[in-house]
């Protein structure tokens, strides 16, 4: 099976791409949701900005750090253009948690809304700051319960009636457990005809499919860099223009202030320094730059198409083992939530990384409220990525098997 | 001029470990204060660890997942051991930035402290969170008058007579703007006296001098690795353990949980993983624990001791010039701040860099009230680091020597 079966691009030159796939040759990486492995343009990238250009940024006027500026900048256009924002509508970060809880806490202090809504089935990272700025700021938590690890429209609005306004509706683009695709584009028209804000985790997203910020038309989109081929330790916040410019800023420091006086400061009038405090993740955010690059040159539609074929062909042969359970429902995608009638989830992932070198997670996911919708605690999450092939796949299968001779 | 007239270590082979020195021969970087430059072995780690051992952290139980755990954990050890604190006395952060304004968050919301106490001459960095947070929550907040750059003990005790108690004492160990070593070991006797806790912001003390956190015995310690040769986008939180217990956590979201309800929320009991919401800047972390490997092998006293050598030769060549005021008090280290009578400081660091390869800094330097002090609201800063060489020092001087000429 190649890339090339579903795509223009061989999986064989893509996977050349990867060192880890030259030191592990037999690995079946089936955890990319937890985070990707990265191609050697990347690493290079970061390994060429610390050999050549490394300098403080936006601090001083020499050549060097004038370079270490530049590459800054323009790694942010870069990045902000992979998803269809404006350059100035997008804000470097540690990752989507850190993005999400600046906006949480920004939009609970600003004394604007009046209610939170967040669906059960998140990652915690997108309940968490939401459950706990309200209950701070005395804000109403509305928890949109989940049967299952589905939405529908009709339940959304049925919960959105009334809710006081304005209000924040904060969701997942793919969640993070099941792999489930939320129609985040139609949400975004009903939350707005509500009165709502709409944010969109994209962590799960954003590595997966084309997102275009001006075309979805959400007022926030937070993402991760090391989901998506870059390094650990960068991410994004991209905001509508006239909304950043009214978040408060979360970290207080060097770089995002105007005049500092012993009474009281105020801070820069330019958003992305105002949101940016302190030295900042440069060589991440060069990577991640490069990452959206190396993306481009596979293609995202490509990528998906792939990732899509890996899917189904694992959901299909995963319905075919007697005592497995897919809790993934059919719209999910790159991700598949299952477990074993007779294994426990733990016992089978480590026996499968163990013996099988094939690499799938186990637990909760970050995600307590989800796995209760379903009735478990823990379940087994393969998730994939372009550089896998159907022999990972297949090794799944045989790995689970082989797992059931060996426990039962 | 090589280290060996100061230490046991050869500065052409210091040089040679740094790629940067290999691409920019002739460069004389004189701002390692804003960041440092990385050996090739920090660069290699990361590279390394991108290649061979990259996986989420804490969450699996496949064998690449718990290689890179494992990496994770024993680089938090080995930066503990590097200033003398237990391992789970050291949360890592995004840099000294974000941890002042985890401590500051919490502290400032636990309702327990009455005052927040800064001396003036703070980077904005150890001032704005504290000014931010105390207005915030209805905490006084002492801004700590300098005279000059510089503060005596009986300052303080004036000062620290009469603030309602328990207060926060937040300072630097070297002051960022002009390099004062503060006698941040005494005052955390005094400031303990008086019933108070002790913050140190070791941003730029933690790459100069050995810090021993048990034996200084403050309260917190903070620094950024960026600084001490490692990645962007790591730092540290080091405190004791009974206040690192107590701490509300800043960032919500995966792994910092206990159990998720949908009306509240429990927090992990580990205080690493408590404070430690959301994946975290793992090859940083990794890079931070092969930075305190290369400064152990060259010895932090040896490099003590050299840059000692370089700031002593700068400041005494630079007094010769007749129109060059120095602002750093004689027991600074590391950093000198001063300005040309007859140069604007933007002008004249412009000309070094662009025309001399001399990399210095000019401006406020993030230290907005500390320029107030000394009269002036922009001054060059010159910052040295074990790389450095008499040569460059003599390239600075006759540098400003040539700027005399063309500009006057």
């Amino acid at each position: 099976m190649s890339l090339k079966e579903t795509s223009d691009i061989s999986i064989k030159e893509v996977r050349r791409d990867f060192p880890v796939f030259r030191h592990y040759p037999s690995l079946a990486y089936l955890d990319s949701a937890a985070t990707a492995q990265k191609p050697q343009s990347v690493i290079d990238a970061v390994k060429g900005f610390y050999e050549r250009e490394n300098a403080n940024v936006h601090r001083a006027v020499y050549p060097l750090a004038e370079k270490s500026t530049a590459l800054y900048e323009s790694s942010r256009s870069e990045v902000a253009r992979f998803i269809g924002a404006e350059r100035d509508e997008l804000i470097f970060t540690k990752g989507s948690t850190e993005s999400l809880n600046i906006i949480a806490n920004a939009l609970a202090t600003s004394g604007r809304y009046k209610t939170f809504v967040v669906p059960t089935f998140e990652h915690h990272s997108n309940f968490l700051p939401w459950q706990y700025h309200s209950l701070k700021n005395e804000i109403k938590f509305v928890a949109l319960p989940i049967m299952g690890a589905e939405l529908t429209m009709t339940e959304v609005e049925e919960n959105l009636t009334g809710v006081e306004a304005p209000f924040v509706f904060s969701i997942g683009g793919l969640i993070n457990a099941t792999g489930y695709r939320t129609p985040f584009e139609d949400l975004t028209e009903l939350v707005h005809s509500f009165g709502g804000l709409i944010v969109i985790d994209g962590a799960q997203l954003v590595p997966h499919e084309i997102f275009d910020f001006k075309k979805v038309n959400s007022d926030f989109l937070v993402f991760s860099g090391h989901k998506m081929l870059a390094e650990t330790g960068i991410g994004c916040l991209v905001g509508r223009a006239e909304l950043l410019d009214d978040l408060t800023p979360f970290v207080f420091g060097g770089g995002m202030v105007d005049r500092v006086s012993i009474e009281t400061s105020s801070y820069a009038k330019e958003r992305t320094s105002r949101l940016e405090g302190g030295t900042q993740n440069i060589s991440g955010a060069v990577s991640l730059a490069s990452a959206c690059r190396y993306l481009n040159k596979i293609g995202m539609s490509a990528i998906h198409k792939h990732v899509s074929y890996l899917t189904e062909t694992a959901r299909e042969m995963l319905k075919q083992i007697s005592n497995v359970t897919v809790y993934s429902p059919p719209d999910s995608h790159a991700i598949l939530l299952f477990s074993h009638k007779n294994i426990h989830s733990h016992d089978l992932a480590e026996f499968l990384g163990r013996t099988q070198e094939v690499a799938i997670r186990s637990g909760h996911h970050c995600a307590q409220l989800q796995m209760e919708a379903l009735g478990i605690t823990s379940a087994c999450r393969a998730s994939f990525y372009f550089y896998n092939t159907v022999e990972d796949v297949e090794r799944l299968i045989e790995g689970i098997s082989k797992a059931e001779r060996w426990f039962l």
